[in-house]
């Protein structure tokens, strides 16, 4: 049985274009009718999720409590949400049953299980998962080692999420991106987990040269499969 | 003030991410907030309108009306529908005011004339659209010389939109779409119109070195501008 899927987007608007494009890579499919139905909405006024997160401005849940319940009212049957940071929030969304909620921080945690036991991450993501250790919990129920990069690059980290919201130039971004990643990689890091939905967006340009996980492909590939429909 | 867009999408699914694509880099913005919300129905399952439009195929018309209904029902106060032999149907749609529909053979129409006056347009676009004259009313009025591809070469066309559909490698459809062109421009074209969406993608690996009017394109213009946002 086919279901449909809902994307809970905008934060950012690139990144949920990105999903989108992977989901339609990811399947298996000879004609347009094969493709998943997707219901988008493409929210990008849904308040700074990282502002609310370190600096307590206005909370983003309203708005995206509006998105899911109009995906819903037209009939998304499983909703997922493009943006890592957001998910701080999701135990103060209510999802009316029997609508699923594709939890982007499990399925991301657990491809670093599948594809890298026993291996350390490094973990690439916003300053407000960081800070808040949204994922750690994650991370220690897969007994999943890991580090973070340090304070000053966790900052700068910082300014390439918002470079690819500005559509700054990638290739620029992408040396900033490698100056991070080797730091992780000489204090330990087997491999990184793009853990912000505008990293892979840095990383399609130019593919990034050391092993790593999309959360943003994990995600797309575990949609395809819960809405009944084969990976390619 | 600004408006909330619809994309009536899924026709095909590739086409629908192209739009998005487009009207976010076209879309002057410095962060998330300052782009266009949109609600996009990627509707894939839609029966065919190639079909429906040569062999009396099961008709569109239900399914487009029922995403339409999807979409105004959750907000959208502006409608687009990125496939131009859907456009066959568009007055078969119902479209509750006061939401308005942006029409894309107009929209593209018009951008040959306001760049091109008096050259002589190649249209290239799907069989259904080409038999159906469908975009020869929207032509005349705006006295714009046109041509078609040759029979042979109209059906290597619809096997270029189907190859888009199926996912091929688009190097391969380029050299047919070259193949194409430059026998219409020996008979007399001076640009190119892309009027099918599946074109545009063919065109993304590697632009045409011709001069043409992306329809697609000209669709995410037309919809940032009215919809309130200010063109990049």
């Amino acid at each position: 049985m086919k279901k449909v899927l809902g994307i809970l987007g905008g934060m950012g608007p690139q990144a949920t274009i990105d999903l989108q494009q992977k989901i339609l890579n990811l399947t298996k499919a000879e004609s347009d009718a094969e493709h998943l139905r997707v219901f988008i909405d493409n929210h990008p006024q849904i308040p700074d999720r990282i502002g609310a997160v370190l600096n307590n401005t206005t909370s983003p849940v309203p708005a995206m409590q509006e998105s899911l319940n109009k995906l819903c009212t037209i009939g998304a049957e499983c909703i997922i949400m493009p943006c890592i940071s957001a998910h701080y929030f999701l135990k103060q969304l209510s999802i009316p049953p029997p609508v699923n909620f594709l939890d982007m921080l499990q399925i991301s945690c657990q491809a670093c299980s599948d594809n890298y036991a026993n291996s350390t991450a490094g973990i690439l993501c916003s300053e407000a998962t960081a800070k808040s250790g949204l994922l750690d919990p994650y991370l220690k129920r897969l007994s999943i080692p890991y580090i973070y990069p340090k304070t000053e690059h966790q900052q700068l980290l910082s300014r390439l999420i918002l470079g690819v919201k500005a559509q700054a130039n990638l290739a620029l971004l992408t040396a900033d991106l490698h100056l991070i990643a080797e730091e992780l990689q000489k204090r330990g890091a087997d491999y990184f987990l793009l853990a912000c939905t505008e990293l892979p967006i840095i990383v399609q340009s130019e593919p990034l040269p050391y092993p790593y996980v999309d959360a943003t492909k994990e995600l797309a590939k575990a949609a395809i499969l819960h809405c009944g429909y084969v990976l390619k």
